[in-house]
């Protein structure tokens, strides 16, 4: 009764998630979540002045649930190579099983 | 060290999490995590005249591990049938890995 | 263009979250991500007077990405052997994909 599908995770800053969620919705999804995250890392490439630590809540984690592995893999990439030169971030993918009779 | 488990995550409308929650409960499992989440979805079918865009944190995502799968799919398939023609909502199931000396 | 790595999830009381990341950040990984969470949950022993009912968010969700398996496995073991005697929590695992060009 259920039916793979991926799940994409980006954890980033707060202030690029519009642009984010412009990129999952031009990439063909249809919805996505979005968490307030704190946490502390090194995540991709920092320029030079932009704290090490994240403290507090001021990032998200936007996850999408996608019908097929390359849409999910393709919005990871697009956000990857756009912002984690510029902003701190990760993202990972996941595999899920969706009920077969609802929509996503 | 690990076994196999499952975990079902729903993301729907906050005003039914208690609900959601007694079906939960209902089915055996013995706990249940939630979260305050935001986001944008074309998730379930929506009645007229309810927002197509979800803003703000007004959603919850509850994460629940059981057991088995079936005990998963039991539970995303109680929530989907008895909810979500009239609350926005969707679920899916992961597999996951439980350290075998701990309950959940 | 992914490759194969490891999330661990820890769901605990806040009180202890300044522990649990050091235990993280002892055992080699780079970072973590960090939610507000509530729910219920009979989740590890709980000594005697402490609630069975975990309400509002006072419980955290921490998540760590690690490149094997094995070092997710650690995380988790560590922090069960030393917190959840005294607090209650759980922890699992779970399979990603990261995409291979970037760091986590």
């Amino acid at each position: 009764m259920t039916f793979k599908a991926a799940k994409v995770v980006i954890i980033t800053e707060k202030v690029i998630l519009e642009q984010v969620a412009q990129i999952i919705e031009s990439l063909g999804a249809t919805g996505y979540t979005v968490f307030a995250a704190g946490g502390k890392g090194s995540r991709g490439v920092r320029p030079a002045g932009r704290a090490a630590v994240v403290d507090g809540f001021s990032n998200v984690q936007i996850e999408v649930i996608t019908a097929t592995h390359e849409t999910a893999e393709k919005i990871a990439v697009e956000v990857a190579d756009r912002f984690f030169q510029n902003y701190s971030g990760i993202t990972y993918l996941e595999d899920v099983e969706i009920l077969r009779s609802h929509k996503f």
